[in-house]
């Protein structure tokens, strides 16, 4: 379970202390943190909590939202994301890049997030941070990434320094070009992510989301393909589910260790 | 209006009877119909009415739902559905393909849809009928149709005589390709669909369509790439929605043709 990371949205009711010490509890040498909940504990208690419990940061979750037209705001935060996932002492900032905004300018709003991953990229290097693009499965196109292929996240990041790319199952799965563009992707991996894909999607499609192997996504395979790349970093279990929240926090990581172990891990 | 298509499902609770009985009062000329409906009028009859209220009949819907590993009564069912488009004088039948089909191998059911359309294209051609590959938005792959993009479907029909595709916005208005594949799509464009994509996504995914002009889809833009391959057929207004679905048919229709005058023909 050396490469388990428990990302804290899996068991989204937690305080950082009580993700924290589940992870100790558990096993668990890897957490991927997320901005809110970190505000809430406050930046430098939760970097040291997380030190003292000798626990990695995979990653912070979450940059982006940079489709406006006026994007001046989000570029300030952006950089403040940048500095807390330094502070945080990890190397991968996810960026979640923003919907159409409105405007219906698909076109244009791809080209803004261009424009600033560009800018914010010099920022990020000399913080020691990556910029790790999440490409966004195109049901969230409208509202939550125009980047939705893999395929255009590469097309940035090889672009620039200390920008990599997000493989996040759930959202890369469908994409008849993905095992190319894994292969292509290959040390700008930043992130690895798991979780799998429930049908029917339910109510609020945000949270079709379950524990790797109880939907669609050969996740034996997928993984197989990241490893094939030599990616040697953590596997975020990343999971929205109404349910799984609602959950006790131990049944749940315990749940998680599992599901990586029977699933994931034979593939690594 | 003179290309305007009324698909069926938009006022799904009406009958046959009933909804070519509005297309002939709004100056409706062509429509678009599904087989159940069709069924329940009895496929003769519904041929007549049609034909005696002067409408064209842009599409049949639906043919597909070929994933599965043992798919012979699917190609029996296609064969029939490919005889109803002849016997209802549309020379083009929807074809959504089916998903995953719960084993997890994406790529084997992409590699079924490819194999019967194969073999089910010779007998379209001896019928005179076009199966037009539809691709499916990606949050349908898993439930209903493998094929995620236009570069996909147009893999396929290619390759045969008797295969075309459909270009329905909402199913390809995300893809950072979709420029290039209509226009490489040219002649092989059977069908144009249109609709809007809605935000939030409703409770049920496949209810999150709207009028064309209330959401997030540049119709104009997408309408002129379609208009610029020398697509000539009609545009079919299909939308899916409770609400709509619980509206008065006369109201519905009205509206239809209202939208597609303002937003769809200007760009034709």
């Amino acid at each position: 379970m050396a490469r388990l990371s428990l990302n804290q949205a899996t068991i989204k009711r937690a305080t950082v202390a009580e993700a924290v010490d589940g992870c100790a509890r558990h096993g668990v040498e890897s957490i991927g943190l997320w901005r809110e909940p970190v505000a809430d504990h406050g930046l430098e208690r939760t970097a040291k909590i997380v030190q003292d419990a000798g626990l990695r940061v995979s990653s912070l979750c979450r940059g982006g939202f940079l489709t406006a037209v006026d994007n001046r705001a989000a570029l300030d935060d952006n950089r403040r994301a940048i500095d807390e996932a330094a502070a945080l002492r990890t190397d991968t900032l996810v960026m979640v890049v923003g919907g159409v905004a409105g405007d219906k300018d698909l076109i244009g709003a791809r080209q803004r997030v261009a424009d600033a991953i560009a800018e914010l990229s010099v920022y990020a290097a000399q913080a020691g941070v990556v910029l790790a693009l999440e490409p966004m499965h195109p049901v969230f196109c409208a509202d939550r990434g125009v980047l939705s292929t893999l395929s255009q996240a590469l097309d940035i990041a090889e672009r620039h320094e200390s920008v990599g790319v997000v493989v996040d199952a759930l959202h890369v799965w469908w994409d008849p070009a993905v095992d190319e563009q894994i292969a292509r992707a290959g040390r700008l991996i930043a992130s690895y992510q798991v979780c799998d894909w429930l049908t029917p999607v339910p109510a609020d499609v945000l949270l079709g989301r379950g524990y790797p192997g109880d939907g669609d996504i050969d996740l034996d395979r997928l993984t197989r393909q990241v490893a094939a790349t030599g990616y040697a970093g953590d596997v975020e279990v990343e999971i929205f589910n109404a349910a799984i929240w609602a959950a006790d926090f131990d049944e749940v990581i315990g749940e998680v260790t599992r599901r990586y172990h029977d699933v994931v891990e034979p593939a690594l």
